[in-house]
């Protein structure tokens, strides 16, 4: 049994308010991959890099993330995102989007990733997503959906066909409110339950997170933090929590879907504490604990009558 | 030992997405007295109305709140307010604000209420609500202080004084980070404990509401609602719910403030379901107690490892 994460590897260059960076390593695949890995250890990854990407791999082999399903294509270019956000930190331009070998990306998936019970979809073309779902021999237990308003602008066919075939979608409340052409994201919720997944995670940032599935829903809140060093990867970190999680209890029900978003919650917590992917790198398992109990903490409350 | 309420009393006509309404009664008195008289049933309000007021002080009075503090002008007008809100419910436009017999308020405070123990400074010029405090003989044991954006353009130094003097402070997250000149809202509240408040309230609207206070925080989940018919007066129930429940347990510690802001979360939640305070006219301690249990299902999460 695995997880295995298919979803984009970059170098990212990030400007905020606290400093920038040259071309550091980036991507949904690192960020989820990371934060799996701390809950799971059965962790694979499905992408592809350019020769540039050289040695960085190991960042993730160091967390004994299975890296024989990413592709390195000879002379090729690493995708590369650049953005800069504003001093709120929840708005940002792009100022650069070089796909390079993303733009034929073509997932193949190894022999030994065919035990896959736990598969997370990220941010990627819905065809891309669509192709590699298919690739597999048996359907996974569960399947993690991770888009944007871009796919919905761009991919809306593809994207409602690959939402038919997945259990969970994730998605901020803005991007919930487009597709389902709702304010109110109960309204939201159900309107996306009748495309395709049977949970609807909707993250809102520093508001948290809602978890919707048949009429339940559960609300996780944010960790309120002094500084929010950088915020690229954090949808990613929750994700590959999330499933972590899932994929190490490996009962899927409603109880244990609400733990896994508090995981993904805090991992997400983590990501943004430092650039890029410094600090999911040197976690302790010690500093994950600690930050379970501060959402405990923030969120407990004992009405007695 | 009672609980008495400063705050105006008023006229509203509102437009919302889902209708409008001609004059209908409003002011922060009556969304947190009703609210508050449904925790704790010693309920006192220091107001003023004009004659045209009439009958409407039965609204409260039928809710068993004193109204001895409430001032009738011969022959003035009540307050008048006209709001718009827009699609999203977020944001309102202020169509008529008519002070009237409000621009002279002198807060008077009947014998009978120098017996207050919990006190609510609803949102009001912050020199009535200096005077206010001024005119009650002994300090009460809790003091909570509403206000917003428009009192710290326009009243600044009076609104710092009387921060100093109150002991819970309920203000949005724009407010907060108006007040304090930071914007992470963890930074906000430690500035904005210097001056003054033990306690900080930073409501969010749909987003939930978070608890500050010496280190500790707590995070409130909003209810997701799939139709807020009328936002107004939902800043008012959920202050007067926060104090009723205090009042009633009379123990001021974190854990009971924690209750006592899912308690005012819920009455916020009834609040919005119908125009004005028609909801809160008409509810039940049962539908009350159905809602904390709503609360309490959003919320809870039981991680065992």
């Amino acid at each position: 049994m695995s997880l295995v994460i298919v979803g984009p590897l970059a170098f990212d260059a990030i400007k905020t308010p606290f400093g920038e960076t040259d071309k550091i390593v980036g991507g949904a695949a690192v960020f989820a991959g990371l934060a799996a890995s701390f809950l799971y250890d059965n962790v694979k990854l499905i992408s592809v890099v350019g020769e540039d990407f050289g040695d960085n791999i190991e960042i993730l082999q160091r967390r004994h993330i299975d890296t024989s399903g990413v592709e390195v294509i000879a002379g090729g270019k690493t995708f590369f995102w650049s953005g800069k956000y504003h001093n709120d930190m929840n708005s940002r331009d792009t100022l650069a989007t070089d796909l390079n070998v993303l733009a034929d990306f073509d997932p193949k998936i190894p022999d030994s990733y065919q035990d896959c019970d736990y598969l997370l979809l990220g941010n990627l073309t819905p065809r891309i997503q669509i192709d590699a779902l298919d690739r597999l021999q048996s359907k996974p237990k569960l399947i993690v959906l991770d888009t944007m308003n871009y796919w919905m602008n761009s991919a809306l066919e593809d994207l409602k066909a690959i939402l038919k075939k997945v259990d969970v979608l994730t998605i901020n409340d803005s991007e919930a409110r487009q597709l389902s052409q709702e304010y109110s994201l109960v309204k939201a919720a159900a309107k996306i339950a009748e495309m395709g997944p049977k949970y609807l995670i909707i993250k809102k940032g520093e508001h948290g997170a809602l978890l919707f599935s048949e009429g339940q829903v559960f609300s996780a809140p944010a960790l309120p933090l002094a500084d929010v060093f950088d915020p690229t990867g954090a949808g990613d970190a929750f994700a590959g929590g999330f499933l972590g999680y899932l994929a190490r209890v490996n009962t899927i029900n409603f109880s244990n879907m609400k733990n896994a978003v508090i995981y993904g919650s805090a991992m997400a917590s983590f990501c943004v504490e430092k650039f890029g992917s410094q600090r999911l790198e040197t976690l302790t398992q010690e500093e994950i604990a600690g930050r379970i109990q501060q959402f405990v903490a923030l969120s407990r409350f004992e009405i007695s009558e």
